[in-house]
């Protein structure tokens, strides 16, 4: 369900109260994003606390579930959302803020069941236009990862294939391995 | 559905009789492909109809649909194959073949219920990397369609923007156009 609303700008968008499920602002249109449910719920812990567990001790980058990121006139909430942890916006005193206005560096989505598909890829195509530099998106059911470039063609990866990571972090991971997740 | 054959070989493949629906050879599996349903039938046949009305009688391309394309190790059967007209492969007799061992130059494909997306846009992926220039897919659910160029990145279309087309036709589609002739 997408509602039209021509009249909202962005910034009267991000003043409203939160929703349940929360919306996306893309294009002046406001959509709410499906519930997650079992798979990717799954997936999104487990491939969120792997990203960590090999980013977060060396302060090289941290990932964000269900973040919301404004910038570039839409307001999306990727999946996992990877900042370079010197991009990560501070307040004041040094803590992490409530507002992220900008693209992360990396963006993970996977694909939930009724998903449009073309609108999760633009939504990573939207990142990529706006200094992201890496995007996977995961369809669970075909075990595949879409692993997308700025200003490159995108690639697919399946089964025992190692998937690019962003920065250097010590991260090997396959389709294989991480859907394999789903098998408890 | 997905049948793994790892012994079977693509000329082995295309030495067994169609099934039907007719299946897919792609990687060394077999997959049958989702029988057209409304929405995917009649996009098909405007579309198919609307270039061949702008191509075929300048001699400028054709648009096949549900053509079997072999090629790069894959036999895959796009939505709309559409081939320069001087890259359709011809008879001793000048005739249209029943074989068609070459990637088409213009691929469309479109997204029906419960497809695997990766799996389609592989397909596609697949097909430009093979001297394929364009390709098109579409979401009838999102009312979009996603540009696929070779070594570049995607590009999301909706709405009353013009879509690049192949070659020189002269046709003038947008996705509210293609999308609208789904309001019969």
């Amino acid at each position: 369900m997408t509602i039209l609303t021509r009249s909202l700008t962005l910034e009267a968008f991000l003043q409203q109260p939160e929703t349940d499920p929360p919306s996306e602002y893309i294009d002046g249109q406001i959509s709410p994003k499906p519930m997650p449910k079992g798979r990717h719920s799954r997936l999104q812990g487990k491939l969120g606390g792997a990203i960590n567990a090999s980013a977060e001790e060396l302060r090289l980058a941290y990932a964000f579930p269900e973040l919301r990121c404004n910038f570039g006139g839409r307001s999306i909430i990727p999946d996992l959302a990877i900042f370079d942890w010197n991009r990560i916006p501070r307040t004041p005193t040094g803590t992490v803020p409530d507002d992220f206005d900008l693209a992360p560096d990396w963006i993970i989505e996977i694909l939930s069941p009724k998903q449009q598909t073309n609108k999760v890829l633009d939504n990573i195509l939207h990142c990529l236009q706006h200094g992201c530099q890496l995007g996977w998106f995961l369809e669970p059911d075909d075990e595949s990862i879409l692993l997308l470039l700025p200003e490159q063609a995108p690639r697919l990866y399946r089964g025992n294939t190692t998937l690019p990571v962003f920065l250097n972090l010590r991260l090997e991971l396959s389709p294989a391995q991480i859907f394999g997740w789903l098998a408890l």
